[in-house]
């Protein structure tokens, strides 16, 4: 049911970044894999974004100690099937567990280890099928194995999601290659649920950290499928610096790229949403600030009545204006908003567009790919995001998760 | 599909009330009322709290300015099938011209007169069905027409709702009635969309607004189907004095009443949620503060993973863990927080509790009513409110609204 996405393209190796991904037996379906490492050269750089949430899952809080100590990490092991969430001391333990066997068998130090989960919630990790498949990924580990990678860390997704892209500066070729997962409970207070981006450009860690967040701000924190936000995000930017070329956040060129493939990931997330049928981008602006806009973007994104409503192609735009009405922003003037659906003018200066007319509406929601614009009339504020309407199926698959 | 909701009982009439209600002609079904007139007694206060809508529709408007100018009102004038909303100066005008109609025909002050209105956003209101059809309602007001006016304001509402006390105080007889709508667009910021509670009693002005304030916070203002908030909430209470007996806030058996049947009157309507199979309560304590407790409250209560989750009865727990967490709140200790599904503990300490049974958890979802009560632990703040499942239903109902 994924709007507009398909198997992602030519996955270009990264210099310094090899992947192996396998079933360990997390997931019943022995066909389908479910634990993935990712092993890095000993001078890339690592830098993390991760979940706002109060019950923030034990790798996570694992992942953000070991990079305190060091952002020279070697490797990421990744399972899916399993949360471990809300397990407690046991948890944080296990996540440790899995990260010593990957240690040991590398012979580097525990903290150059990141370890992250993503699944069930409130069950206890089985470490056992983990551990001993790891010398397996060893074995196997490939620099052109991105889109193993990429499979190996699904959970709902009907699609794997990855993007690469190359550039050539200064006589250097780079890559940026990134993965990402992730269909439902979206709403990333940071990142989606589970992204990883490599280049082998060489870039300074705090550097790194800076341009991960900033690409974080503009892909995995404007989308939004159900407005539920995991206790397991993480998003992880890795560069390895095997390209010889340093770049820093000055290379607009390279800023460019990473925050375009960042979108472009993001975006995947949303086109395989649980249960979607239309890919809905919602761009607000003339707010008073850009906090203002993204707020209205995202009450409109997540109003069921507005989901609603695209799921059935009906152009019942007073929703629009009921979910604008009630967004938590200080000020809004209704004679100076102006709405649009894709080209077509519903509200003008706050009153029905007298040009509009309900065929027009209605050409616009019958498309798969429908863009919602509304203009506040007010100051520079702007926001873009995206997300995705609210099906049946998005019931279907929720309500039958776990039978 | 109502949750536990049958046809009101006993509706006492009360004191200086005459209520009427017919079909004029915004519905299409011609057997289905869509315009009621109150007409109150020339002694009657009235309060009044509204949406908090930066849309607010034009009755809304022309209502508080009306009650700005006189608590004196005279008239309540409601349709439904049509909200005036997002309908410019014209809408404000029609507002107008339906109480000047009732105004002239009464002889009293336009001002007297208080418009209400509840429908499809965004078209403009047909006057003149509506004003030629008051003569009629003139006609046939009686005070025991209660269960007329509740259907009167019907629009999604499967059944009407409606409440009724009396109590005997110092030797007198003092009936307290109201009726409410609303089933979708859920999450009053003052009140429902529309809800009129009546007393004999007699109350001073400004007591009564603080009355009706204090009812609500506990109601109307702790209820929400799908966090979506209408343009045209209000929510009104009548003191008409014509029992003979004069209350104040002091008096806890008249407020005890009072808040209970506000409190009956919010329950209906999430018992008849758009697509309800269950009514949820839920509690939160142990909270730094009243308006942290509501606002993880109504985290969870929102969670569409929650609400699917509770429509399939799958005590799926860590999607409560997972809204417990995303709650914007500054401060939760996962290791003081324990949740309960009924009777149940689920989680002791942020771990599993030990004794807890999948069986246990599938017994108390399987339930139509249920209970989630989570105590975080830290402080007195308390908040309990209700809220409704998300079903296959709920999305039929408002996919399929306009056609």
């Amino acid at each position: 049911m994924a709007v507009g996405l398909s198997t992602p393209g030519v996955l270009h190796p990264v210099k310094g970044v090899r992947l192996a991904a396998a079933h360990c037996g997390l997931k019943a379906d022995a066909g389908v894999k479910d634990l993935t490492l990712l092993a890095l050269d000993a001078d890339a750089r690592v830098a993390g974004v991760f979940t706002q949430s109060h019950f923030c899952a034990a790798p996570v809080t694992v992942c953000r100690q070991h990079l305190r100590e060091t952002p020279q990490s070697r490797f990421l092991l990744i399972n899916s099937g399993n949360a471990n969430a809300a397990t407690g001391d046991q948890g944080l333990q296990d996540a440790l567990d899995c990260c010593a066997e990957v240690a040991a068998m590398a012979g580097v130090e525990v903290n150059r280890v990141l370890p992250f989960s993503t699944g069930v919630i409130a069950e206890p990790l089985n470490t056992k099928v983990i551990r001993k498949a790891i010398p397996d990924l060893f074995e196997r580990l490939r620099d052109d194995a991105w889109l193993d990678a990429a499979e190996g860390i699904m959970t709902t997704d009907t699609l794997p999601k990855a993007a690469s892209v190359q550039l050539e500066i200064d006589g250097h070729c780079v890559s940026i290659s990134g993965m990402a997962k992730g269909s439902g409970m979206i709403k990333p207070n940071m990142a989606t649920m589970l992204a990883y981006v490599a280049t082998d450009a060489e870039i300074e860690a705090s550097e790194l950290q800076q341009m991960l967040q900033e690409a974080v701000a503009g892909s995995f924190n404007s989308i939004s499928v159900d407005g539920d936000t995991s206790t397991n995000d993480a998003c992880m930017l890795i560069a390895t610096g095997r390209s010889g070329l340093r770049v820093s956040s000055a290379n607009t060129e390279f800023v460019e790229a990473l925050n375009g493939l960042f979108r472009q990931l993001a975006q995947a997330i949303i086109r395989d949403a649980e249960g979607a049928t239309k890919f809905v981008e919602v761009r607000v602006r003339g707010a008073v600030d850009d906090d203002d806009a993204r707020s209205v973007a995202f009450t409109i994104a997540e109003s069921p009545l507005v989901k609603t409503a695209l799921f059935a192609s009906d152009p019942n735009w007073g929703r629009l204006i009921m979910a604008i009405g009630r967004a938590p922003v200080s000020r809004i003037d209704t004679g100076c908003v102006d709405v649009w659906l894709g080209s077509v003018r519903l509200l003008h200066q706050g009153l029905p567009d007298p040009d509009y007319s309900e065929a027009a509406g209605q050409a616009e929601m019958s498309k798969q790919e429908i863009t919602i614009h509304v203009d506040l009339g007010l100051g520079a504020g702007d926001a873009r995001i995206w997300t995705s309407d609210l099906s049946y199926d998005y019931v279907k698959i929720n309500a039958e998760y776990r039978s």
